[in-house]
């Protein structure tokens, strides 16, 4: 099920250059900000807005996605904390920002929507050794979910 | 388990007087700030600080509920968008935030952490009077999960 006004249903958004993964139910993307290193978003295939607009059986498999793909991040970057935060304030489509939090955080008390920053735009060069290792991380986990 | 140094295991936060319901995993509980209408707190029963620390049952029983408290509130508040949020910065034991966006939000597009305003704290009466309705509506749903 898609929707014809939805830009994540139209793959206008996220850009397929910075797609990690295909999971089950979702797929994976580098943020295009790279400020907080790793900062991953992982949106569901099909269109929903809301948690409990799923299935149980659905939710449940979300949420195996979004914690497989937290945790390596977490491992990939020795995260201090992740951060996951599903808001669909501009784009209600069921996207999770999964952030981890470094050591070299500029303010690790705060959400990251409080930080002035510039956009840290990677090289494409950069841009290819972060998501081949974030997917590499992913696909070898002994413990990633099933699809 | 509980952690000794863990202001969420010692009780010293949320305040009791804010207690929504006990549900399985957690307790949920009005957030202190009431700028954003329906702001309630899912808090995690026992110390753990990532989801990908939990069982998958536990995962599973942790996101019904704020799956649950999620849809109750958008139902009570008429919400237009349901922010959650598993932040943990300043408080690493799992809490979700769980933000009604309402129609009449000063900043629909924003995460709330943008939204400069004054506390809100209402009134003993007012807070009982919210948190009555929420209770009501986590009990009486007939889709409720189960314990």
């Amino acid at each position: 099920m898609s929707d014809a006004v939805c830009k994540a249903c139209q793959g206008v958004w996220p850009s397929k250059d910075l797609l990690i993964i295909e999971l089950g139910l979702t797929k994976a993307y580098l943020h295009d900000d790279q400020f907080f290193p790793g900062w991953t978003v992982v949106v569901f295939r099909r269109h929903a807005t809301e948690l409990f607009q799923l299935a149980p059986t659905e939710r449940f498999q979300l949420m195996e996605e979004v914690s497989h793909v937290a945790k390596t991040l977490g491992a990939i970057f020795q995260a201090r904390k992740i951060n996951y935060e599903l808001l669909g304030n501009q784009l209600p489509h069921i996207h999770w920002h999964v952030i981890p939090r470094l050591a070299t955080d500029p303010a690790p008390l705060d959400p990251v929507w409080r930080v002035p920053h510039e956009v840290v735009s990677p090289s494409a060069d950069q841009l290819r050794d972060r998501i081949g290792r974030i997917r590499l991380g992913l696909e070898t986990a002994s413990d990633r979910p099933p699809r």
